[in-house]
């Protein structure tokens, strides 16, 4: 955050929820401001004034009126909410706006994953209900009239203040017991649960727990300062089993090889101890200080870290190992943290259906009673839940990789170059780069955005053909293209084009999940119109244009108010269990609850995949 | 056991406790019975009646009246017990003999160790209380309709019996579990304890045990069948660890070295592993049926096998990491058994009073009401408790290597070629070696029996000294010395020869544990004579002849009917352990009420031993 002295500058900007706040010229944009503060809003037009990109919502403060544009792009609804496009409203004043999701650039999204309000894991909790305690004491040093074991005088001097008894010690923390106390003088912070000693640390060492959400494209870790609640440090990496197949299905059939599971199951876990080396870089404390570890994945990324087989994961009925949640020794796992740390998986739902949809569900809540919610984590597997009269029942639908930018004619993944967000405006299609970097490829939100775009702008019929007598529309190979980026602005010699067969490939994955959520109604007979509120969660759900998914039908034509993004909700969820075994529970009885829909078993998903495929 | 058809044999004699049976010419001696038998009985005149190396013990039946030479060799006591030379002794009938441990060559004695009568492990236990039990179930297959996961529906089909619940499944035994199941076809012998699933077999798999005695130089090792109690194969070999040291102070010393602590944790586990294999391909059977584990050696040991630092045990005031019982999971520490089974090791009593001696005590029990029992476990390290009284007093006596022939000028391990028994004849030196090879050395026990021999026929006077007159005395470098075996006899140019160093050395070995022994009994109050029964338990009190122990003082002057060799009662105790939780929850009171002697510590220290040092 940067705070200069602006001879010039006469407000203030604060933006929500990241909480930066800037001096700007009275009279500035509040594009401007968002760029002055360091943050990578939206902008597909360029600041025009001809998208809506840029949507913020002015929460108070002094504000322009709205402009031409702005009455143009957004509805009376919004306007009347107080959103804004920030290339179009200046500040008059000193103004709080809150930023959107969707309107902030994948870069920045990151971040945002790290701190969103979900984290915050005290709703319902008292918030001190950790699994694990520190307890201070100080033991009596060995002498020719005391020869008591160490592990008998740690034990005499934790019951001889008239506290409970010291729980059992695993040998890995008996092991480093002796050389702890000696070095430390005798004096040492405990760290235990009921159940047993995890640790024997320095005298006021800081207690840390892990968060880790394994996805099976990328990784998210989270230090925790377990006394706190305080987020110290977080990192998200690429899964390193990326190199044995990109989804599930081919690791599945690596880990049919002979030691394939082995490999992979200490790829995972190398992968999450690189990552903790970097997060105890950056907090600047040892891995040795981490006294609990939970971890969400779908079924089977927790079978991978637990080193459980995979194998009738990938082969009908798609049974698990096992649902129920887990505690188990982090060491012997491999994970390298404190000696006697568990790692807590919540439970599974189903094959298909995991720990981190648990996770998910957890950390969003349960809706306020007599409302209905939908909850949609969004993927290569895409699971959905709805909640409603105190049912929740969920379903898994495989909407392909479409949306992590395979099997897309110039697809990539979400990284700096990617085409993230497309407009077309009159003949010309306008698009931003995550980075507003010069375009390599187009990740999948940009892919979903410009069919919704072509499918506005007539340039698609409704069964997702090209209008070849549209102006946008050409022909790439005889079939209908559209060029999103010419070869001049890439810069490679290689032009960036939409075709008929990305157009079907997205129209698969929106048919999935819209068949998803459509089986779900008709399972509780509840109309759309009942939804209160859908929650959006995972990281692709985070990068989506909500407007573009609800124009080509993936998602329910609600009112725009009643949908929410919440970024990594599953490792938000991780989180508030990591500091609170009320949460903990609270997943367990959730899991226990869920009712499981198993679509492909639905006899009504034929028809309802069909209708769903047209926009 | 050979059953010949033997056209000239009348009689039949029995050996115990080896069981063997060989049929005989009506005449022949007990000599000539027992090697047909296939029995090494000592025998040091070489069957001329002028030594006792042989006595045996006539149970029942027609034997021949006693010779001129028994008469000699053999107290009136003895004959009337039914003491006889089994060399002069001549089976006129079907006969029963029992052989004492002293008689039998070392070779033999190493079989005896596993099946000497303290392995019978249901004195005072219902034998039937097993640490793991099997359960068996079938479960139902998963179908379109029952998606249940694998640990669920293993669950419910223990439950649906009726049964208890079924304890928390370890992740290792978790990862075993789909894969059993399925190739089981859905049948399983589970083992389990109270607290968690250790293997889930093929329907009738054996559920076997592990005992092992992990001493400093060897390592014996049992494999049990739980059900029946049965010792199904047993296998001793030399702790791979020598190579870091002969003993326990050199091997702290190498731990203490970078890496050096683990590695000698891993070549302890490894060798272990390695003689399970060994023992399953004898038994044939799968070291995966090795579902209970027991362990015992002395603290150092004990520390090795659990990963635990042994660096305080190496310095004053040797204080151990942990005294009380463990029960860690085998395949954390590296053993090579069921995925859940567990290793159960019995309390230490202090640094150097370890397990492997609360396990001697274990095995031997408590003494009958009013009885006073000496326990003797000689070694490196000689542990001894006195129990008299109801009250268990223990210390440990650095008896020094000399008993494994090192600092001996001559001396060697008890294996083949080793001069084990001495018996001065007249003028004459005789001896037998191990196995009944030419000489190559002088082990432990044949170093005490020539110390012994010559002090009584005059060559050393009571402090030690060669007597120079003694015609059978010589010199060797200007010192006393007397030759036990000429370079003609050894067959490889070297004399073999017992040094004035040599009888130091065995004065300051037996001096420490008649010390041990003599404030034992000064700390209780108690004479000498009250000593209703001494108990001589380990390898080389297993090799050792107690007469020639007592003649130099190291063992009370008692009736030799007091003295009891019990072989590897430490291996037995284990075993015991193994059978019966009683057993393990009778070592743990035990140990809690051993009052632990510190000799160094005791102001008699010194004026006792200088006084014991004499003959």
């Amino acid at each position: 955050m940067v705070e200069r002295d602006n001879p010039a500058a006469g407000v203030t900007v604060e933006f929500q929820p990241f909480g930066r706040r800037v001096p700007v010229a009275a009279g500035a944009t509040l594009l401007q401001a968002a760029r002055e503060a360091g943050m990578a809003l939206l902008s597909v037009c360029g600041g025009a004034g001809i998208c809506d990109s840029c949507r913020v919502r002015v929460v108070c403060g002094d504000v322009s009126v709205p402009s031409p544009h702005e009455r143009e792009e957004l509805s009376a609804d919004d306007l009347g909410a107080g959103y804004r496009l920030a290339c179009q409203a200046r500040a008059h004043g000193d103004l709080v706006v809150d930023v959107p999701v969707e309107s902030i650039g994948a870069g920045q999204r990151l971040q945002l994953e790290c701190d969103t309000r979900l984290a915050e894991p005290t709703r319902g909790a008292s918030g001190r209900d950790r699994a694990v305690r520190a307890l201070d004491v100080s033991v009596a040093p060995p002498s020719r009239g005391d020869l008591r074991a160490d592990a008998t005088r740690l034990r005499d001097a934790c019951s001889s203040g008239g506290g409970r008894p010291l729980p059992v010690m695993p040998a890995p923390v008996l092991a480093t017991l002796s050389g702890a106390l000696r070095e430390q003088s005798w004096h040492a912070r405990l760290a235990l649960d009921d159940e047993r000693l995890i640790a024997v640390l320095p005298p006021s060492t800081r207690l840390l727990g892990l968060a880790v959400d394994a996805g099976t494209t990328k990784i998210a870790t989270y230090l925790l300062d377990l006394e706190s609640g305080k987020t110290l440090a977080a990192e998200g990496s690429v899964n390193p089993q990326v190199s044995h197949g990109e989804d599930v299905v081919s690791r599945i059939a690596y880990a049919d090889t002979a030691g394939g599971s082995d490999v992979l199951h200490r790829m995972l876990i190398q992968g999450i101890n690189e990552m903790v080396g970097r997060l105890c870089t950056t907090a600047g404390v040892a891995a040795g200080q981490i006294v609990d570890v939970v971890l969400v994945g779908n079924t089977v990324m927790h079978h991978f870290a637990c080193g459980l087989p995979v194998r009738n994961l990938g082969r009908a009925p798609y049974v698990p190992v096992v649902t129920d949640s887990l505690a188990l020794a982090a060491r012997d796992l491999g994970l390298e943290v404190a000696p006697g740390a568990r790692m807590y998986l919540p439970p599974n739902l189903a094959g298909y259906v995991g720990a981190d949809h648990v996770s998910v569900l957890t950390a969003v809540g349960p809706p306020p009673e007599g409302r209905t919610r939908l909850v949609i984590d969004i993927g290569t597997n895409t699971e959905i839940s709805l909640l409603a009269a105190g049912r929740i029942v969920s379903c898994s639908c495989a909407s392909g990789p479409a949306f992590e930018g395979a099997h897309i004619t110039c697809g990539m993944r979400a990284v700096t170059g990617a085409i993230e967000r497309v407009r077309v405006v009159g003949e010309e299609v306008r698009y931003q780069t995550i980075g507003e970097a010069p375009p390599i490829g187009i990740c999948g939100s940009g892919v979903l955005d410009a069919v919704a775009e072509l499918f506005t702008h007539g340039a698609l019929d409704r069964h997702g053909g090209f209008r070849r007598d549209h102006p946008i529309v050409g022909t790439r190979g005889g079939q209908g293209a559209v060029v999103l980026a010419s070869a001049d602005a890439t810069g490679h010699n290689r032009e960036l084009v939409l075709t008929r067969h990305d157009v079907t490939e997205i129209q698969l994955a929106k048919a999935a999940i819209r068949t998803g959520i459509d089986l779900l109604l008709g399972s509780t007979r509840l109309p759309v119109e009942a939804i209160d509120e859908v929650v959006v969660a995972g990281a692709f759900g985070s990068y989506i244009n909500l407007a573009s998914a609800r124009r080509i039908g993936m998602l329910p034509d609600l009112p725009p108010g009643r949908f929410r993004q919440v970024g990594n909700a599953a490792g938000a969820g991780a989180r508030q269990m990591l500091l609170s075994v009320a949460r903990r529970r609270e997943a367990e009885r959730l899991a226990g609850s869920v009712e499981h829909l198993d679509l492909t078993g639905d006899s009504r998903f034929t028809d309802t995949f069909a209708s769903a495929l047209g926009f």
